[in-house]
C-alpha cells in the first residue's frame, strides 16, 4: 500500500500514513493535538488546519470562508491524505510546543503474530489429530474370506504399521459398501489418540483415494461471539472463516447471567440449543464458502470458557457460580460431534479444549497452548482482558493462573456514558494542556454517542499525565475550564457539548467512571502481582506480555501502562495474538503435539482463587492508585511525570 | 415329585414315571408298543390295555363296553398314572415278545447341564464386566477446588487402585448433582476393558451406596425366537426371563430371506426396527418382572448369528449371502446400548458376541465360550442343529468350525406332512414289527395334523431298524400291510387314516421325505467328518458331544445315531445345553474372562467353507445312506441289525 509523509508544524513532527487516511487520525497518531469534539463528522468546525505544501482531498466545509479556503485552511476531520503534505496547526487549535514535546510519546500498539505453520512443518510437528491413508486391499475370494473390517485393519497393521486400531459401529456400517465401490481401494481416516499408548480409531472409510481432501474445523465459543475456521489439513491453511454473536446473548450478557438462566426449568436445554444453532450456522457458512464435501471433514476442535463449554456439552453449570466454584470437569474425552448436536457427519470427532478451573477455561488454555507459551523459557504474562480478565504467568517450567473479576469498565460498562465499541463511541482522545480542550475520535467518524473501553483508558491516562486528574482519579478543580464541573454531587469533565453529540446531551467523563476504571485495572494488576508474589517474583521479572482477545487489539499500550493496567515493559516485548481461543483450536487441528501436551500443561497449571489468596487484598489496595502506590514499579512514567511537573 | 412304577405285561418291563404321566407316554418311554394312531385323543380306540393291579385315573371311553371296563380295559392314551400299576398289553395290540425284547433299547436323552456359577466363584472368576464401587469423597472447600470428575477419578486411583479410567460425556453430565445429593457419597459403575491394557470406563455414578443393586441383561437373538434374562451381578442368579418370536419373522423365516428383504428399499431399517421392538419388549418384561430400577442395569450382552447381529446393528447383510460370503465384521467394540436403539439408560454398555464367519456366528461362539469348550482337554463336538447346522470341533488347543446347509427337514420342513413342533404334530413313533401298525404320539395328545422334526427322525430310525425301509430309505414293498402304498408314483407309509386325523386326509411318510432327511443328516455328519479329516482325525476320537439349541432338547439320541446323524457314542458323553447362545451371553455377564478369551478363541477358530473344501463332497456322498456307507463307523448298530435279521 502506498504511504505518504505528513509533516506537522509547528511541532515539526513527521508521520507516515497509508493512502486515504484521515488527517485528524494521522494527527492523533502523531501525538499532535487538534481541538475536535464532534468525533470527526465535521460539524464542530474546530479542527481547522492549514495545508502549506501539497494538497489533501476534501476538508472543505461551509464553516470555512472563501478567504480561509484560499489560505489553505481545511477541516482536519474531513481531509484525506493522497500525497505528501505539510500541515500547520494554527494557534487557536495548537498548544505550547514545549509542553507538547514533553507529552509526545510514540504511539505503541502490540505487534501481531501467530504461531507459524512453517515452524511446525520444519519441526516435523505438522501432525493433525486426523489423518487419511489410502490403501489398496486384496479382494476376497474362495481362499480368502476375511471379514471386511478385519481385512482393512490387518492391512493397515501389516503395510502401514498401524497398531491398536479400533473401529466404531457407524464406520463398520459403511465399510462393506465403501470397499466394493471401487475394487477395494479406499481411504481410511484415522483419529490419533492423545497418548501414544492409546488407540487409533478408524473414523471414516471412503472409496478411492481422497487423501487430498482432509479438513478440520476450529471453533471459539465466546460468551459474546463465536468464531469458526475451516482448515485444510493438507496445507494447514484456513480456507474460510466466519463469526457471529452467540445466540445465547439474549439470555444474558455475561457468564453469570447465563448460569442463572441455565438453572431455570428448561434453561440449560435452551442455552445448549442456542449456542448449537450459532455453531451450526457458522459451520454451514464456512463449509459452503470453502466448497468442501462435509464427508471430508474429520474433526472439530472447540475452545470456550468453562461455562460456555459446559453449556455446549449440556452439563449444568450451577456449581461454577457457587463457592467453592467447582467445575464439573476440566478434561473431556473425544466426543462424537453428532452426540452433542453438531451438524456434521457422524464420523466427526469433537475435541473439546480442557480447562483449568471454573474461571480459567478452555479458551485461555487454548491461547497458552496455541501460542506455545508452555514451551518457552521466557517468563511470560498472558492476559485475556474483558469483563473477567484471565491471567497466566509462567514458562516451560511452571504456569500459574487466575481469573480477576474486573467488572465491565474496560469494555465501557459501568461508565456513565459508556457504550460498546460501536459507531459513535469515543475511542481516542487528546487534551490541550493549556486550554484543556479535547480532541475526540469516534468510531465511524460520526458525532459522539458515548465512550467505549479504549476511550476510557486513553482519557484516564491522558488526564492523569497532564494533571487534569490526580493519582486518586480526582479532577483538579482549580483549572480554568468550564469543562470540569460538578453535576449532582459528582465531578466530571465534559467531552462534548450537547449540540455536538448525537444524543442531544452533554457527554461527560466522571470521577465515578474513573473509580470504576481504577478498580478494574487494580484487580487485574494485583492479580498479576499476586501470582508473581506467590512464586517469589515481581513484575520486573516478566520477559514478555501476550495480550489475547478483542481488548488487546485496540488498547494503547502506553496508556495502559500509564494507568497501571499493564506493567512498564518495552513495546517490542508485547504481542497481540488476537482471538487466542480460536488460534489454539486451530493449532490443535494442525498438530496432535498440543493435545498430548495440554493434559500435562493443565494439570501442572496452578490455579489461584484470588479471593482466597491472602496476598491478593494487599496487592489490590496498593493498585487502587494511578498508576500504583509504589511508583517505583513504573520508573519511566515516574521520570516523565517528574519532568512534566517541573517547568521546562 | 412323586414317582410311580408301572409294570408292563407280557413284556415284564418296569418304568418309573412322574405322578400324572399319561399311560401311553409311559409305554412309549419304556419301549412298549401299543397300537395308536389318533395321537392320544382317544378317538381311534386302538390303545386298549388291561390294568391288572392298581388303578389309573380316566381311561374310560364309549369305545369300551361295560364288560370290557369291568375286566380292567382302559384306553392307554386317556389314562393317567396316580399310583403303582401293572398293565397288560392285550394280544391284539401287542407283538411277539421275542422280537420286542430285541427291539428294546433304553430311551436316551442327553443330560442337561449348565456351566456352574459356583465353579466360577471358586476359581475367582466371578468378575462381571460391570462392577460397582462405593466411595466417600472429601467435599470441596476453599482449599480444595478439584473439579468433580477429577475428584472422583483421583479418589478411585488413590484408594481403589483404579488406573486408566475414562468417563464419557453422559456420565460427566450426571456427576455434579450425583455427588451433591448425598454429601459426596456415591457409587460408581465401572465397565472393565477386554484387555488389561485397556481403559476402565466409569459408566454411571449414583448417589449413596447402591452396590447391592447391579444387574445385567443377556439376550439371544435367534432368527425365530429372541430370549432375554435379567441377571443379578451380585449373586449371579437369573432374576427373570422371557422369550418371544423375533418380530422379523413376518419378513422371512430364515436368514437368507431376511437378507433378501434387507436389500430392498428401507428393508434394513425395517428389519432393524422389528428386532429392536422384540428386544425392547423383552427388556421391558424382564425388568418389570424382576422389579429392578433400570438405572441399576449396567450392561447387556447380545448373541446372535451373523445375519441377526448385522441386522441388529443396522449393517447391511447383503454380502453374507454372496460368494465369497464375507461378513462386515466379526468383532464389535463395546457400544452404547442407546446408540443401537435399545430401550435402556444411556450409560448401559452393549457387548455384542463376536462371530467367526458369515455362517458361524456369535450365537455359536457364545455356546463354545459359555460352555467352556475352548478350555477343555477333551475333543468335543459342539453342534447346533437347525435349518443350518453349525459344528465346532476341537479342544483347548485347536478349534475348527463349519456351517452345513442341512435344509429344513430336521425341523419338519420339506416333508410332505411336515409341520413345526406344535399341537397335533407327531413327535414320537413306534412300530409293530409283525403287523406294521404304528403307535403315534402327538404334541398336546390330540389327533395328528402332521409330523415335526423329531417325529421324522424317530420314524426313519424305527422303520430302518425294523426293516420297513432299507439303507437307501426305500420301503420294503413286500410287507403284508396296506399302509405301504404308492401314491402318484411316490411310495409312502400311512401313519394315520383320514378319519383319525384333524385334517381329514391320510397322513403319510414318503420316500421323498426320507430322502430329504438323509440329505440333511448326511450334510451334517459329513461336515463333522470333514473337519476331523482335515485335522487328521476321525469320529472315534470324539470324547463328547454338546448339543445346543431346540433340536438337542427333543432329539432321541439313539434314533439320531441310528439314522447316522450323530456318531455312535455313549449317552453319558452327550450333553444338551439348551439355548447355548443365551447361556454364553449370560456367562459373559458373569465373568470378564470370557470376553478376554473370546477374541483369541474366535481368531484361532479355523472356519471351513465346506463347499470349497474338497474332502467334503466325498464325505457327503458316503453319508447318504442309513446310517452310512461305512457301517464300521456304527459298530453297535451294525451288531444290533445283524442280530435282528437272524431269526432268534
Amino acid at each position: 500500500m502506498t504511504t505518504y509523509t505528513i509533516k506537522f508544524l509547528p511541532h515539526n513532527r513527521e508521520i507516515k500514513v497509508n493512502d486515504g487516511e484521515s488527517l485528524i487520525r494521522a494527527a492523533m497518531e502523531a501525538g499532535v493535538h487538534i481541538n475536535a469534539s464532534c468525533g470527526g463528522e465535521g460539524v464542530c468546525g474546530k479542527c481547522r488546519v492549514i495545508v502549506e505544501t501539497g494538497e489533501v482531498e476534501g476538508g472543505l466545509s461551509e464553516q470555512l470562508s472563501q478567504a480561509d479556503r484560499e489560505k489553505g485552511f481545511r477541516l482536519a476531520c474531513r481531509s484525506t491524505i493522497t500525497e505528501n503534505v505539510v500541515v500547520r496547526v494554527p494557534v487557536e487549535s495548537a498548544i505550547d510546543i514545549s509542553v507538547l514535546s514533553q507529552h509526545y510519546v510514540p504511539r505503541r500498539t502490540a505487534s501481531i503474530r501467530q504461531m507459524d505453520l512453517n515452524d511446525l512443518k520444519e519441526q516435523g510437528l505438522f501432525l493433525p489429530p486426523v489423518e487419511k491413508v489410502y490403501i489398496e486391499l486384496p479382494e476376497p475370494d474362495n481362499q480368502d474370506h476375511l471379514p471386511d473390517v478385519t481385512r482393512l485393519v490387518s492391512h493397515l497393521k501389516l503395510h502401514h504399521d498401524e497398531h491398536h486400531l479400533t473401529v466404531s459401529l457407524p464406520v463398520i456400517r459403511k465399510i462393506p459398501d465403501a470397499l466394493r465401490k471401487d475394487a477395494f481401494r479406499v481411504t481410511a481416516t484415522l483419529a490419533r489418540p492423545v497418548m501414544d499408548s492409546g488407540k487409533t480409531e478408524i473414523i471414516n472409510v471412503q472409496s478411492g483415494d481422497t487423501t487430498n481432501r482432509n479438513y478440520a474445523i476450529a471453533m471459539d465459543i465466546g460468551t459474546t461471539t463465536v468464531f469458526g475456521q475451516l482448515i485444510d489439513l493438507k496445507s494447514g491453511e484456513v480456507m474460510s472463516e466466519h463469526g457471529q454473536f452467540n445466540g445465547q446473548i439474549s439470555y444474558g450478557e455475561d457468564v453469570i447471567s447465563r448460569i442463572v438462566f441455565a438453572e431455570k426449568e428448561g434453561g440449560l436445554e435452551r442455552l445448549h440449543k442456542m449456542v448449537l444453532e450459532t455453531i451450526n450456522t457458522i459451520i454451514g457458512k464456512i463449509v459452503r464458502r470453502a466448497k468442501v464435501d462435509p464427508d471430508d471433514i474429520a474433526a472439530i476442535t472447540l475452545a470456550g470458557n468453562t461455562t460456555m463449554t459446559q453449556l455446549l456439552l449440556q452439563i449444568n453449570p450451577r456449581y461454577i457460580r457457587r463457592s467453592p466454584y467447582v467445575p464439573a470437569s476440566t478434561l473431556y474425552p473425544p466426543i462424537r460431534a453428532v452426540d452433542i448436536g453438531l451438524d456434521l457427519r457422524d464420523h466427526v470427532t469433537a475435541l473439546v479444549y480442557p480447562a483449568v478451573s471454573s474461571y480459567v477455561g478452555g479458551d485461555i488454555v487454548a491461547g497458552v497452548m496455541g501460542w506455545g507459551m508452555y514451551l518457552d523459557d521466557r517468563l511470560t504474562l498472558f492476559m485475556d482482558i474483558g469483563t473477567n480478565a484471565e491471567i497466566v504467568i509462567g514458562n516451560r517450567d511452571w504456569l500459574a493462573c487466575a481469573a480477576c473479576s474486573a467488572g465491565p469498565a474496560l469494555e465501557g460498562g459501568g461508565i456513565k456514558f459508556g457504550m460498546r465499541a460501536a459507531k459513535g463511541a469515543i475511542e481516542d482522545f487528546s487534551l490541550d494542556p493549556v486550554t484543556w480542550e479535547p480532541m475526540l475520535m469516534t468510531i465511524g467518524s460520526v458525532r459522539p454517542k458515548g465512550i467505549c473501553g479504549s476511550g476510557v483508558i486513553i482519557m484516564t491516562a491522558v488526564m492523569f499525565e497532564l494533571g487534569l486528574i490526580n493519582n486518586l482519579g480526582k479532577f483538579n478543580r482549580d483549572l480554568a475550564t468550564d469543562r470540569i464541573r460538578e453535576d449532582n454531587g459528582v465531578w466530571e469533565y465534559v467531552l462534548a457539548w450537547a449540540g455536538e453529540t448525537q444524543i442531544g446531551r452533554d457527554i461527560a467523563f466522571t470521577e465515578i467512571d474513573i473509580e470504576n476504571l481504577i478498580r478494574a485495572k487494580g484487580a487485574i494488576y494485583s492479580g498479576c502481582m499476586t501470582l508473581l508474589t506467590e512464586v517469589g517474583m515481581g513484575m520486573q521479572d516478566i520477559d514478555r506480555i501476550i495480550l489475547a482477545g478483542g481488548f488487546g487489539s485496540y488498547v494503547d499500550l502506553e496508556k495502559a501502562i500509564t494507568i497501571g493496567l499493564l506493567p512498564e515493559i518495552d513495546a517490542d516485548k508485547v504481542t497481540f495474538i488476537g482471538n487466542s481461543s480460536l488460534l489454539g483450536a486451530k493449532m490443535s487441528s494442525l498438530t496432535n503435539r498440543i493435545r498430548k501436551d495440554v493434559v500435562e500443561a493443565t494439570r501442572s497449571m496452578t490455579n489461584f482463587e484470588l479471593s482466597e489468596t491472602p496476598s491478593y487484598m494487599d496487592n489490590y489496595v496498593a493498585a487502587l492508585f494511578l498508576p500504583h502506590t509504589d511508583m517505583n514499579q513504573f520508573p519511566r512514567l515516574k521520570e516523565r511525570l517528574a519532568r512534566r511537573r517541573q517547568p521546562s
